[in-house]
Parts: C-alpha cells; sequence; structure tokens
C-alpha cells in the first residue's frame, strides 16, 4: 500500500530536518534525502522540485506551529498580561522541542541570500503585525498607553528573534525558565501598568 | 607621489561601497574594484587578498563609526536618559548619512553564509556588551530597578537591528524623526522612570 501523499510529504521534510542537521544545508544532495525519508526520487521530486523548496518547506513548517501557538494564545479570553505570558510560554517551547529544525531555519538559512532573505522578511512582517494588533486593541480599550503600536512590534519581533539565536548559538539563556525576565522586559516596553508585571 | 597606504585602503574601501551597491557583491570581480578604486591589481592585494576580506573591511568600517558615537556618547557627564538620547540619535543619524553602506554590511551580507554569521554575532555581543554594561551602572546607582541586564540589552540589539533593518528595506519608519519614540520604548522597557521619558 502506498502512504498518502501528505504523509510522503511529512516523511521527507522529517528526513530533511535530519540530513540538515547532520551534514549542513550545503552538503545535502537531493539524494541524501531520498535515502532518509526512504521514498523514490520520483517522488521527493514531485513533492519538491530542489532543495530549496525543502528548505522553504521547513520554514513553513516551523513557522506555520509558531503562528497557530501565538493566534492561540491571543485567541483566549484572558488578561493582556496573562496572554503574552502564555503566548511567549507556548512559543519559547516551540523553540526548545524543535530546537533542530529552529536551528536549521534561522542559522543554516544565512547562507541562502536574497531568495531566503525576502522569506525572512515576510514572516517577521507576519508576526510584527499580529503582535500590533494586539498592541493596538491594549491601546483602544486603554489598558496601554498611547504609543506608536508597529513600532513596538517590530522591535519586540526583534528582541525576540536575537534572544533565540542566541540561545541556538550558546545554548544560553535557558528560554522557558527566562520566560518571566522575558515577559517582564516586554510588558515594561509597552507600558503596561506594573499591576500587570 | 604614491599616496600613503592607508590612503590606498580607504580608496579602496570607498570604491567597493560603490561597486558593491550598484552590481552586488556576488556580481563583483576583484578587477571592478582596481577600476573603480583607481589602484593596481598588486595594491588590491596586498590589502586586501579576496572580496570577502574587503566586505569584512566595510563591515568593520561602519562598527568602528557606530562604537565610536555609542562609546562618545556613553563617556558624557550627563543623565542615563539624556545619554540614550544621545546615543541613539547618534547611532541613527550615521545609519542615514551611511545608507549604502549600511545597506550593504547588513543585506548584501545574507549571501555570505557562516564565515559572515560569526562576525555578525561577535558584532552584537560587543553592542550588547556596550549597553549591558550602561544598564548595570544603572541598577547600582539606583537609576533603574533590578533586572536581567544581559537579557535587557541583547534585546535592544535586536529590537534596533530589526527596526533598521526594516527601515532599510521599505525607508520607513525615518530613523531621526523616530528617535523620541524608540527612546520611550527603550526606557519603558528598562524600567526608566516616568521622569526619564
Amino acid at each position: 500500500m502506498h502512504p498518502e501523499p501528505a504523509d510522503t510529504r511529512t516523511r521527507i521534510l522529517e528526513a530533511a530536518v535530519r540530513v540538515f542537521a547532520e551534514k549542513g544545508y550545503h552538503e545535502t544532495r537531493m539524494d541524501d534525502i531520498v535515502s532518509a525519508s526512504h521514498t523514490s526520487k520520483g517522488s521527493l521530486y514531485f513533492h519538491f522540485p530542489n532543495k530549496q523548496e525543502i528548505f522553504f518547506g521547513l520554514i513553513e513548517t516551523f513557522t506555520g506551529l509558531l503562528e497557530a501557538r501565538l493566534k492561540e494564545s491571543l485567541a483566549a479570553e484572558q488578561h493582556g498580561s496573562e496572554q503574552v505570558d502564555s503566548a511567549l510560554t507556548a512559543s519559547l517551547r516551540l523553540f526548545t522541542q524543535y530546537r533542530t529544525l529552529a536551528k536549521i531555519v534561522l542559522v543554516q538559512a544565512v547562507g541562502l541570500g536574497a531568495a531566503f532573505e525576502a522569506r525572512r522578511r515576510a514572516i517577521n512582517d507576519r508576526f510584527s503585525a499580529l503582535i500590533q494588533g494586539r498592541i493596538e486593541k491594549g491601546i483602544q480599550d486603554g489598558s496601554l498607553p498611547a504609543q506608536n503600536a508597529e513600532l513596538a512590534a517590530r522591535a519586540w519581533v526583534g528582541a525576540l528573534n536575537e534572544i533565540v539565536i542566541h540561545w541556538i548559538y550558546t545554548g544560553v539563556p535557558d528560554l522557558e525558565t527566562s520566560v518571566p525576565e522575558i515577559k517582564a522586559f516586554l510588558l515594561r516596553s509597552i507600558g503596561a501598568g506594573k499591576e500587570n508585571q
């Protein structure tokens, strides 16, 4: 029995994470992924015309997971401060759970040049827009002071990105135990009342 | 009369900015820089064994300028909030003045892969350490609340990096007129008293 196409695609992506982690993106050949995923060359090329598309598939997978967790946190009926808490906890746990994938997406990507950079900009814009919407809601309901929500959201994305990339390279700080400190920094930065910190 | 070696080096770097901006890093050949800098091939290779070293020379030039402006602001005898103001104004003005160079350093660099990424990490660490030192001083003299200064400094570097890169791509927000908003965000983030904002 042949597996469904969706399963093959997932199997290829999972194999690609292992191969990229072991050999690095540049050293990986499509044939390595054929072997590791126990699929056929034809099937691999049917799903992904080239290595870069596999990489983009991994980026989408990770970004999709992250976005789903964030939206879930933002949809919950709770106080702004608790939303930040649950969104941060869920996101940072995701990085810890998928450290290998996160490392490939954030670190190996630097060799991909302009094609990847455009993708990275688009992803940052997506997350920035999500955060901006939430800050604007806080300004409207009076729980946050008037401010440039777009600038603050972009700063959050940059700050979190830098913290996570530093963690990927060095292993510190431990992301999950740092949630309270990161949260305090972020809430202060947008002027969330002291009672929220 | 032959120019001094230091002048030749500077002339090469200035020519490289023009050539990289026009053709892009990857399309540029060493010969293009020989022509544009009105120097000899031998002289070019004496100063820079390859194109990547020229690129690293540009990164060092820009980073050096930025670091000098920051240290100058931090050395001035003034209130913490005024220091942040003058440091931000000086740094963001530098990006505006050297936009082409900043764009090459921050954007074209993405194609350089691991060699550049290590350099970028080291630069971020340097700026982060500078900021961390200043935040720690504030904690010690009581003008800032107790906090994880390293985390905050890293977050600042990430936030500013993201804001500047977005500006490089889109031209918005205007960096110099955004100083008050960026400053307010940063000061709030480290819990600088309201009177400082």
